[in-house]
């Protein structure tokens, strides 16, 4: 089988590999499709060189049909169609303790901590596996766990129908929170620089801002007869995008921080005391967050076509990254992993 | 009568003047005590000068007796011992309209926004008065308005028995939050750099860290097998003070922001998605959080006596101001509104 690799200078290869065959508690995939997410691309650049291990075997969103049942596991047999939750926690730390598993101390995340998706089969513990609703077409189900941060995000911010919510950054993650909180019965504001990515919003029938030529703060005021928005989903990760939020948010408002800041900010405190603001860290999902994005992909709440800018085959997983890291003009492109005739082999 | 005015230039006159006959639906109160707090402080320094109008009577934290009852005015008779919530909302801004009276987008608080408390006679609307538990004495209920924001903001975090909290700021509104939080069952630490609150917080029981000798966080961390702190109250309002909330929390923990930072502070939003912290702005008080402040200061919970270092007759207002202003060796400074036999007229 063969398996795209990240080997350090922003270098994607294909390589050729024996499958790993199930061990006790363990199943093997035959993947169908894996995603690219912003992770994924960081770690390309290399800002993540010290946590992964090379070559490593990225890809953490994917969809596949189990191949291979190890010993011990029940409940699962060969074909049935599934996703993976790539979050192995270990059961002891504090968080576990607490019941937060998904924020475990040591938490393995398959693809950057261990070997991931990007490959024809992988060989992971049953107990990650999420079975997808039938009907829910495989290269769709690529995009449960994307979706599934979602809808975790949704949960945590505690949005109510007819609230208003602002969200901040119109990329993957962002439309989906827009889409899952449109779905709630929310009012729902996306902000957004790229004019593809409000184009692709726009045919979602999302109202789009673009913050260069508008004033977020101003427009989501006036909209709210001087109140300001519930919720603001921050996920552009940017110093620009958290101050929106916070000057958006009305009395008692929620700020639900998404994106991945890796510097400090310079951070309004006072505002959040004036207007007892509530900010929430955010970070993956649980269980119920990855079965309910499943059953909104199937029932076409979530339009996953629309999302999809591209598939490539395996073969051509560098190309994957290539497009996605251009930005202008994608939004998710999965990698094919059923296809590998051609694949080229380190 | 005599009041106490700001009248700019960090000076406090004592002038003469007539009491305010009650109006349709207010009262009019002989006060007894009047505290002075840090917001006094800040106005003293010319900080608020855009703000208050020359010359200001100030005082918001206060107790006393009606001496007078307006037209309408039901359910309350001469003679009642009262406090009075010094937040006068406007009942139809967005944050009142959603029941956050506290929080109202024209709040007028009294003694900053209008007349205080610090004279020996004032005129306020009857809603917002708050009666006095049998037994309380009348210099401890001057206490009752900090002590409200104190079970506000443990209210807000919701802390749980058996909880490790933190307390980041030990002046006084950060021991009574601490006492609070002590007699809700959680396990509290205060961190203090001021030797001489450290040993009024100490007579009172509470285990307390010099941030200046001691890594908190580190600390934090050791007593609670490495998970961290539940709940940080951030009282200091400082940069370090809130590194050190932020650094001392668990998987999901609570930061409360009670402490009022002036300028943009920068956070370590990473660890808040890491972790998924939660920042809770709080700000004053609603009416069941006086009321309950009334009841633990008349139990003994909260032990007024060990927080009152001063009182001074309103003659020496001036003296009270400076007392406080002076930093060390003082908690709670309080003027005694009773005695104006030498006050200075101005």
């Amino acid at each position: 089988m063969h398996q795209a690799t990240y080997t350090g200078d922003r270098t994607v290869r294909v390589r050729r590999r024996e499958s790993v065959p199930p061990d006790t508690g363990h199943v093997r995939i035959d993947v169908a499709f894996t995603g690219i997410c912003g992770t994924d691309l960081h770690i390309l650049h290399g800002a993540m060189d010290a946590r992964v291990r090379l070559p490593a075997v990225l890809g953490h969103e994917m969809s596949g049909r189990i191949a291979e049942v190890g010993a011990g596991v029940t409940g699962w047999q060969a074909g049935d169609p599934v996703t993976v939750m790539p979050t192995a926690s270990c059961g002891a730390c504090p968080a576990c303790e607490d019941g937060h598993t998904h924020l475990c101390h040591r938490l393995d995340f398959l693809g950057i901590d261990s070997a991931g998706a990007m490959q024809n089969s992988w060989t992971v513990p049953a107990d990650l596996l999420v079975r997808l609703p039938d009907g829910l077409r495989l290269a769709h189900a690529a995009l449960v766990e994307p979706t599934a941060v979602a809808v975790h995000d949704v949960r945590r911010s505690g949005l109510a129908p007819g609230e208003q919510a602002v969200v901040v950054g119109g990329g993957p993650v962002g439309v989906l929170i827009a889409l899952v909180a449109r779905r709630l019965g929310a009012d729902v504001l996306l902000v957004e620089p790229d004019p593809y990515r409000r184009s692709v919003a726009g045919t979602l029938g999302l109202a789009c801002l673009d913050p260069s030529s508008t004033d977020v703060v101003a427009e989501v005021e006036s909209r709210t007869g001087g109140a300001g928005a519930a919720v603001v989903f921050e996920v552009s990760g940017s110093a620009p995008g958290m101050a929106t939020a916070v000057g958006s948010l009305r009395v008692r408002g929620r700020l639900v921080l998404v994106g991945i800041h890796p510097v400090p900010r310079e951070v309004d405190l006072h505002r959040f005391f004036w207007r007892e603001l509530t900010l929430l860290g955010a970070r993956l999902y649980r269980r119920e967050d990855f079965e309910e994005a499943a059953r909104l992909l199937a029932a076409g709440d979530v339009p996953a076509d629309a999302l999809i800018s591209r598939i490539e085959p395996l073969a051509h997983a560098d190309a994957a990254f290539a497009a996605l890291d251009s930005g202008a003009g994608v939004m998710k492109v999965l990698v094919d992993c059923r296809h590998t005739d051609d694949a080229r082999t380190a």
